[in-house]
């Protein structure tokens, strides 16, 4: 392994243009209730490609996540070759998905690769305006303060998440279907990929289009019994208008 | 604070029905790419409320996100009452945005609280067809593998953070605005509000309006340097025309 995962460029750039305004299959995209309501843990993919113009689209929108002081954390391993999908397959639990996938994203965190660009990286959100310039001494002291908070396992996998929720969701509004999935040995996948030192494996996500039915739904808990109102155990009362 | 954390409710429940098609401010809800290039960590919230139909429906499709095997270890702490948003913001950072934003959830993880419904969760699942009744021993077994891998904390930050992340984007999708927050003392936090021994701290988010003007892009990292293509550190390049 690799001793440092350094980022090769540390300037910043502005969002996309020109992305997709149509799904894949020429519909409308769809709005987030009915995309969440409709996504399901895809079970079996068919091999056709995701074309690249969409997957570009798609990590684009990825890194447009919100990540803890913009530090963007968040690696992301892109596996269309079907030698590359085989080797991780290897390591990864032998899950069928990860070679029928046309797409295979492999998110990692960077655990302390981006160190070096830290003050570089609070710089230019200061730069852009987000904060007064006299803050500028105080949020680093905050940031540092609300790290050593935090096992760095942890804090890189919270960013990594997110950034690969949003892409989930963005396949799936461009038409695609998604599994996202946990199964894998990350040592073994560390030295498979010659990953370097400090890059933590967070999970795994096959992006495609689904061959066959679409599984069914695994029912959830109501949502009185996983969310509490003002203590934790006093449950999170649904209007039953709402119903 | 109490040993355990148990759910009262053991039985899976239907999709929710009857969740708002229109933004709180009666515009057309967004496509998925404008929600996510327009989404900004909100610096300043009004104190206008959330209304108690987005509040429920935003919960309502947090807990529509997949999480591993189904276990939904998501635990949500909604709060709502200023004295309770008080006390949050001593025992994380004082950051003035704890007590402004209408809503603030506490978002957690049940690192072993789950654990006497797992074989119930599966259980369901095969009932509901999402697999052939010969796989669930397999099933059973493979899933306590692959929990084998991972640090708890780990493990349950993720499926925490997708849930906090279709949260924050269903907010959004709504017209409301957010900003996630992970400068908190876990076990200040835990003293405070009583939590069980098992359960880990995941992240804030704040939901509300946005009072003043929308915070500045801070820029992202060209793609190019934190997705690779097939190997670690070989730059995944973006269609130029797609630029």
């Amino acid at each position: 392994m690799s001793a440092a995962s350094p980022l090769s460029v540390i300037g910043q750039v502005e969002q996309p243009r020109e992305l997709p305004t149509e799904r894949v299959d020429r519909g409308p995209l769809l709005g987030l209730p009915e995309i969440i309501l409709s996504r399901r843990a895809t079970q079996t993919f068919s091999p056709g490609p995701v074309p690249k113009r969409y997957l570009d689209a798609i990590l684009q929108l990825a890194t447009q996540a919100p990540s803890a002081d913009n530090l963007q954390v968040w690696r992301y391993l892109v596996l269309q070759d079907a030698e590359s999908k085989a080797r991780l397959r290897r390591v990864a639990m032998d899950q069928p998905k990860l070679t029928e996938a046309p797409v295979v994203i492999v998110a990692l965190g960077a655990k302390h690769g981006w160190e070096p660009s830290e003050d570089a990286v609070f710089d230019e959100t200061f730069r852009r305006g987000a904060f007064p310039p006299e803050m500028r001494e105080l949020y680093g002291r905050m940031a540092r303060q609300a790290y050593g908070y935090f096992d760095r396992s942890v804090w890189v996998t919270r960013s990594a998440m997110i950034g690969v929720s949003f892409m989930m969701l963005a396949a799936e509004a461009y038409g695609f279907q998604t599994a996202p999935l946990e199964g894998c040995d990350p040592i073994a996948l560390a030295k498979e990929f010659d990953l370097p030192d400090d890059i933590e494996f967070v999970c795994l996500l096959c992006i495609g289009r689904r061959a066959g039915p679409m599984k069914p739904y695994s029912g959830r808990f109501p949502v009185e019994t996983v969310a509490f109102a003002e203590r934790y155990g006093e449950p999170y009362r649904l209007d039953s208008e709402a119903l």
